[in-house]
């Protein structure tokens, strides 16, 4: 994980939270020291999903602390993102972070996935992003605590559930933007191609360009043609272990236009 | 392409053909100068095949010229190979081809993919091998000649029955090595998921490490569990040009084994 700005701890219904400078447009976040802290995956995807257009919709599936959601809509100014999170606390620190950095375009919801349609029209979203939970339940061990089990496992809704929601909010050929676990790829097209999301870019990200990928970034489009650019890969290290230069340029990026 | 060396042409049959030294094992290939010569895709197969056991039967499914069965019958050394071609003018350089080299766990058979199944046994393979057709019909400039198009293009049997077909002659947890145009990963996906053939291993081949994806390298099992592996990136040149490391030491190796 890149070295972030520290700001300071602060102490919010008896809970140590931490702010964090996000090197990009002055955007800030403030996150639970407790639970489950944003790595570089979401950085990477927003810097992917550099296409999305700006007067879209879009909806963030699962946004935890709401990195996502407060990057796109810098970004790529979107007309509206709502990131949606299950977890009310969780929520509400996303929806302090937007608060924090003034975003009259991004709204945080405190919903589950699985209820997403008692609230929302289906396909009325021209975009939708995620960045879910990775794990299956029952692999791996298990987090410190309850917040970091519920953000990094698969609880109420595994991936099948995850992919076919997203699909049913994306209006036809509108477009979906995941990173994902590489090693869970066969899984993921499979219910994609289910969906109807035609995958239309890949992008493998490995530690180093010396080693197998352990993230994949992927852009789908719903009801859309078959032919798939899978793009350069994306590596985080050299091999001598500082970061490359287009990691080091997606965040100097951000800060030359802070 | 690799400068190979260019041992002589000869004129057989009133065809003019030239005899290429692979570089490897001592290995030689004839191929007709009008017809469809060999590109580093079936040498880079052989490379990320090399995990195929030494007692296998193997099916090589479009032979060609009959190179994958020639270097694989060098590299793993299996039970038996068996290349399937069905133009019978390329069958009949590829059977010359093995007999130059004196394999005797190789043999080239004239057949057509679609009537496989009327000579040999379904599951009676260890492992199928295949750089099929890659091109659909009727897309792209069609080849200079009737020979070229046949082996460049799908004709009687698309990438739907090409995948099929591996799949019937393979036994349960058997394993499908195939190299493949990227950009139809989509359908690719889509077929081998039809067909019982999960992905276990992708290896990605870009010109440059700045560049897109051209050819993917996959293995498949069948009936196998979900779990993927992408490889390290497969760059072919530096971004000067020169060929990298890996594809220098690739056909090295062969040169130090001979």
């Amino acid at each position: 994980m890149l070295p972030l700005t520290f700001l300071f701890k602060v102490k919010y219904n008896e809970v140590m939270e931490r702010i964090d400078d996000l090197q990009f447009e002055n955007l800030k976040i403030i996150q639970d020291t407790d639970g489950f802290r944003f790595g570089i995956d979401s950085v990477l995807l927003t810097d992917f999903a550099r296409d999305i257009k700006s007067n879209t919709t879009i909806a963030d599936l699962g946004t935890g602390t709401g990195l996502l959601t407060i990057l796109l809509s810098k970004k790529v100014n979107p007309k509206k993102i709502i990131g949606f999170e299950k977890q009310k606390e969780v929520a509400d620190l996303a929806k302090r972070s937007v608060e924090l950095n003034e975003l009259d375009n991004a709204e945080i919801k405190n919903i589950d996935i699985k209820d997403v349609f008692n609230e929302y029209d289906r396909n009325s979203f021209d975009v939708v992003v995620t960045n879910p939970p990775y794990k299956k339940q029952g692999t791996g061990i298990n987090a410190a605590n309850e917040k970091q089990q519920i953000s990094r496992f698969e609880t109420t809704v595994d991936l099948a559930g995850w992919i076919k929601t997203a699909s049913n909010l994306i209006n036809s050929k509108g477009s979906f933007y995941m990173v994902y676990r590489t090693d869970r790829l066969g899984e993921l097209i499979e219910e994609l191609n289910k969906n109807k999301l035609a995958i239309k870019r890949l992008r493998f990200v490995h530690s180093k360009l010396s080693e197998q990928s352990n993230l994949v970034l992927l852009k789908a489009t719903k009801n859309g043609g078959t032919f798939v650019t899978v793009e350069k890969p994306l590596i985080i290290y050299n091999e001598d272990g500082s970061y490359t230069e287009e990691i080091m340029t997606m965040y100097n990026k951000g800060k030359e236009n802070s």
